[in-house]
């Protein structure tokens, strides 16, 4: 479509071509996850209604969830006032974060300076990564 | 703070010095906006109890509100599976966007491909920034 391409491209992405997309939970709201995307992984996250990214370390795509099987539909997309950053509304299929945790923000910062992990692990992230990587 | 200090300091900052900052509504848990802080305007965000960032286009730090007044209250810091993204939960005062809306994520991606603003002005900016600039 037209319209949406000349959306996509509208948005302002760094130098490296990539904008931040924040992640949150369509059913509780609360942030899941933040990653990177470039206009191509927004066109495909938007086309197949599952979240897809830019990995800046491995410099691929990569879809959530495609090692896990824990991927996101897309139920809303969300730009700001500066058109700089996405946010993602989306339906959490198992779990968004690699190390067993539904969020990625599981530690809260205490009044000791240490970080406080706040939640509890829904997966085993040994048995369901068999190999060493990031989702 | 020793712990305190050694915990900002092993946060991962990417090239610039900088780490991206969600700042979400403790009262709906709704992400209200994005945005920049280094080191030392996270040791300033949590000594103060007030969102401090750094801007990138203006070379400064800057308090969430200094100029509208709409600051922010810190309730909680979290970060991520990597340490390199945080997510702080704020009670928001008036409003987070400088366009005059509570959160500066109000356009939402159509089924048309444009963006369709979903959301209500709570202040007239014009009446609120008496130069034009960003909060």
């Amino acid at each position: 479509m037209k319209k949406l391409e000349e959306t996509i491209s509208a948005l302002k992405y760094n130098e490296a071509g990539l904008i931040p997309a924040v992640i949150v939970d369509a059913d509780d709201k609360g942030v899941l996850m933040m990653a990177w995307m470039n206009a191509e992984s927004l066109r495909m996250t938007i086309e197949t209604g599952r979240t897809h990214f830019w990995s800046r370390s491995r410099g691929k795509f990569w879809m959530k969830g495609e090692s896990s099987g824990h991927t996101q539909e897309v139920k809303a997309v969300y730009t700001d006032c500066d058109a700089d950053t996405l946010v993602i509304e989306v339906l959490q299929h198992g779990a968004a974060c690699h190390k067993g945790y539904r969020s990625c923000f599981y530690r809260r910062l205490g009044a000791d300076g240490n970080w406080e992990v706040i939640a509890e692990k829904v997966f085993d992230p040994e048995a369901v990564y068999k190999e060493k990587k990031k989702p």
